[in-house]
């Protein structure tokens, strides 16, 4: 592994993932009355939804389209300076650069560029605090927004499959500045997965071998409990629901995150995780490998893992 | 509030704290058998201990002295270069400089220098990772050792008390470059409390206003726990081990943490927290302001904030 | 105490608590949307309400007043006969009856009769099961409703207050067939509170002294959850929601139970608890003596018990 | 099904489970170090275990052999006249008596019967209340024994396999008064499965089909734990100690209980489990039906049960 340690970040964090749905309406009755967000607002093509403590107007950005996936992912910098840096060092990277747009309902102006396998990233630092108003205000004024009973707390991260992680690595540590904290060796020396992260959080993106034939999918999209025993409570939640309970609630060996995930209404699938006490303090942190062996002993509990969260992403692949 | 954002920090973590005990049998067995650290090591003085995913040598060192308190407190930098940018902006500032020294078991070379109120820190970058062998080696190779059952994780914090806590946050913020996160502002407009990060956590230090007439003492060091249950059952392990148990579990308002605390067996005051998912991740954090009268309601769920909480520290004020 | 091993009981649980309330629509507000009870149906006077797992129509009646307190405490019977026995067991105690009265919506024909402070008991034996209908009906076919996010599972238990403990005490052996699992005996000799059980639960039903002067008043009535996480949630929302957390959470040294103790808007004390696996199984049972020392320790991890849980019940006593 | 409520019971609890191991140091170990089980004596051939809240002296008794799988099963009659009205039933019941014996260090003299798959069973009334002492006399008195850490409360079930669960069911109701709560039923026609109790707990006993061709086989014993975390605690302790994870932390469809399987050393199944604030309080409780197509859902969030459930049972089937 690159040693990418001992370096500073420009970005602060990842800030919202662009969902595509092709069936809007049932998507955002399952993100709002079953999975837990808020509706921060709506412009004519997109809902903008947060978790109750994210600190910006919108962290999932539910966008009406004729297919699944990931739209865009946005990461934010940690100052004006800092977001010009990374710009000059995207362009002069080779990689496929969109230039700057005009922001969103939910941030301002944003430089976009494209990874190879076709995710379209973009990194802003103006944002837009989210102010809660009314029954929304928090009882306590450290949050952002009022308690929800029973709902993640805030945007954790998001996974992406490529047909080759060591590419998609280079990428994330030129243009983001990414650092890896764990990764996949498999036995005939590919990297099979990558755990990205700019700051303590042990991972903010992994990025996964694509073994569905895709271009440019996306596996998942995470939010943060405050406790496991949240993500037991949603289990029952989906269950009442009729949601499909993919795999979970077990413990990752890798990350050693508690996880579970499901499948929204269009097919995308959505994670809830909690990583207790965990964090990244060390500044020479050593990435972590993980080898065929380690992967075929199962999660950490021996959850051998299922065969769809090798092959599902979305969009489908058509046939 | 000076505005603190923006800035990337040389520091990267807390590093451990010298605790001071006059009881130090007693204090060692109730950190190792009942607290849940485990020993790295000894010295002729010194205990070295670690929670069970510390990545360091040791979090805490405890030391035989004649006295209770802490005898100093020690971050990590981020990397050789910014030691030295951080050591130069010491020994500019004006604060009592006590130099270099060797380090100890658990790290390298380290730089001392002095709050106004005499409390002494250390900033270092070399340091010793911690290895397991035999039974201690973690099933999970990304953490740092053998899990123990119902033990803290890793460190968290500590807390120190200074007749001058605006005085204090000129010292973090010049010799520290930390960053304010939460305050408290008085009536007669002193600041009563301020909490500190130098990263993504909510933070890792606090300064309480002294109202036992002490100099240079210490409030409370704290570890973490991966869920609120982990410390709602060492409640029960204390209780059951005869420890006193001060107050809690309860949630504190400032900061939205999960807490308990114990009086070791020397009188030095720790707690075991949980942040759950709560982290700061906005560059441009605004700190959040309590009033005296937001205090008046107690903590979180209206647990008034008992008496020996504003009184007690170590060492004991001689009368 | 009395020896009430060794018997079979004649009842088979606590069915049901009728509360009072001079703000009828506040307080069902509370019970519904705070609280989380479900409303099984509604007549002139009352709201029937039930926790999501409750398998009776009703558990809590809440009736429009012009006072507070509890109207009157429902028991199921074992059997159709254990109910005869029973019957002809109070009608021949010399305690004042009240007779058979219809039922309402939520159970069949019922026994009345009085303890000597007042509280009206009835024991019945036909009820209604409750039937979930559209989305209320639970995923699994074992539960009796869907599954609420962040709400109690089951009824769980009731406090009374009553001038003369032993008194108490000698009526609930009587005319229910109680047994004691735990008791207070107080310094001057007389029984501070009494727990009692009708089966394997260790209390069904508690009596403390009543220290505020008043007659047949209610100190609080229970339901339980599923996982102490459940209360440190709830108590959260609790918050969010305005509502007046008397004290909590926290552990009862008697009885072990986890626990959270608020007001609904009438002024009826609600409390929500967690006895984790505790069951009483023992036929043979010895109670449990609390003495007047064991009391000032405050609870079990050393919470001293507020002033107004011992002088606040329902109705308030005039002065 | 046939109807058995609104009966009283005879027997009060499920008393201890004689498990037979030909790994008997290794066993031994595993239960006291790993699984948190308590030794309350020995002798020639047995360790006498119980959990830290079991009241009486052994609820697993633990017998060196040369094979593995359960020796008998001991229930505790609710009266010594209960005791005798059961004898008498099973006596005259044709089902094989062995009569009397002296009972051993954890209770008094037990009678002894045999199902038709070769399980034997006893009950009993005089029994040994276990008496802590020294530093394992627990801080509230309300509780048995010290409370260790991360260690189930009390025992709590076990699953016998048989080849005729309708017989089987017969046995049960005959000779112990069972209720059966929950049943599967299979598209044969045949009860594939059937959950017993004698109290308010949702069962202590379950009988499943045979699927490997043994005889008086064990599926497993089980614990239980005051919450889900422990289990979950639980899970990272069997996998730093090496201990086989069968299946689990996941949540039964049937009976909704939280579980987790492990193997002990010599290869009996033995499961750590939860059921919330789940207890069977209606006398008329009516048993729940699952189909085949019911079990083909998997457990409640959708995990498939693992071919080695349908086929482990201790001892092994010679081939």
């Amino acid at each position: 592994m690159t040693d990418m340690t001992n370096q500073s970040f420009d970005l602060a964090h990842l800030g919202h993932v662009e969902m595509l749905t092709d069936k809007f309406e049932e998507s955002l009755d399952f993100f709002t009355r079953v999975y837990g967000l808020k509706l921060s607002g709506q412009d004519e093509t997109s809902a903008y939804l947060r978790a109750w403590d994210d600190y910006e107007f919108a962290t999932l950005k539910l966008t009406k389209a004729d297919t699944t996936g990931v739209g865009h992912i946005g990461y934010r910098a940690a100052s004006p300076e800092a977001l010009e840096r990374r710009v000059k060092v995207i362009e002069e990277s080779g990689y496929k650069v969109h230039g700057w747009n005009d922001g969103d309902l939910s941030h301002g102006r944003a430089f976009r560029f494209e990874d190879p396998f076709g995710h379209v990233f973009e990194i802003y630092y103006d944002t837009v605090w989210f102010e809660a108003k009314g029954d929304d205000v928090a009882a306590l004024k450290n949050t952002a927004s009022a308690f929800e009973g029973a709902a993640p707390r805030r945007v954790d991260h998001l996974n992406l499959l490529s047909s080759d992680v060591t590419e998609f690595k280079r990428f994330m540590e030129t243009c983001l500045g990414s650092r890896v904290t764990e990764y996949i060796e498999l036995d005939n020396g590919r990297i099979g997965g990558c755990w990205f992260t700019v700051n303590n959080k042990t991972y903010d993106l992994a990025c996964t071998e694509e073994q569905g034939g895709g271009n440019a999918r996306l596996h998942h999209v995470t939010y943060a409990t405050d406790q496991r025993e949240d993500i037991l409570r949603a289990a029952d939640i989906f269950l009442q629901n009729g949601v499909h309970i993919e795999t979970g609630p077990h413990k990752h060996a890798i990350q050693g995150t508690f996880f579970l995930y499901v499948w929204e209404p269009a097919g995308n699938r959505v994670e809830l995780a909690n990583a207790g006490a965990r964090l990244i303090m060390a500044p020479d942190w050593k990435p972590i490998k993980w080898t065929q062996a380690d992967r075929m002993k199962g999660q950490a509990w021996g959850l051998k893992t299922i065969e769809s969260f090798h092959t599902h992403g979305t969009p489908p692949v058509k046939k």
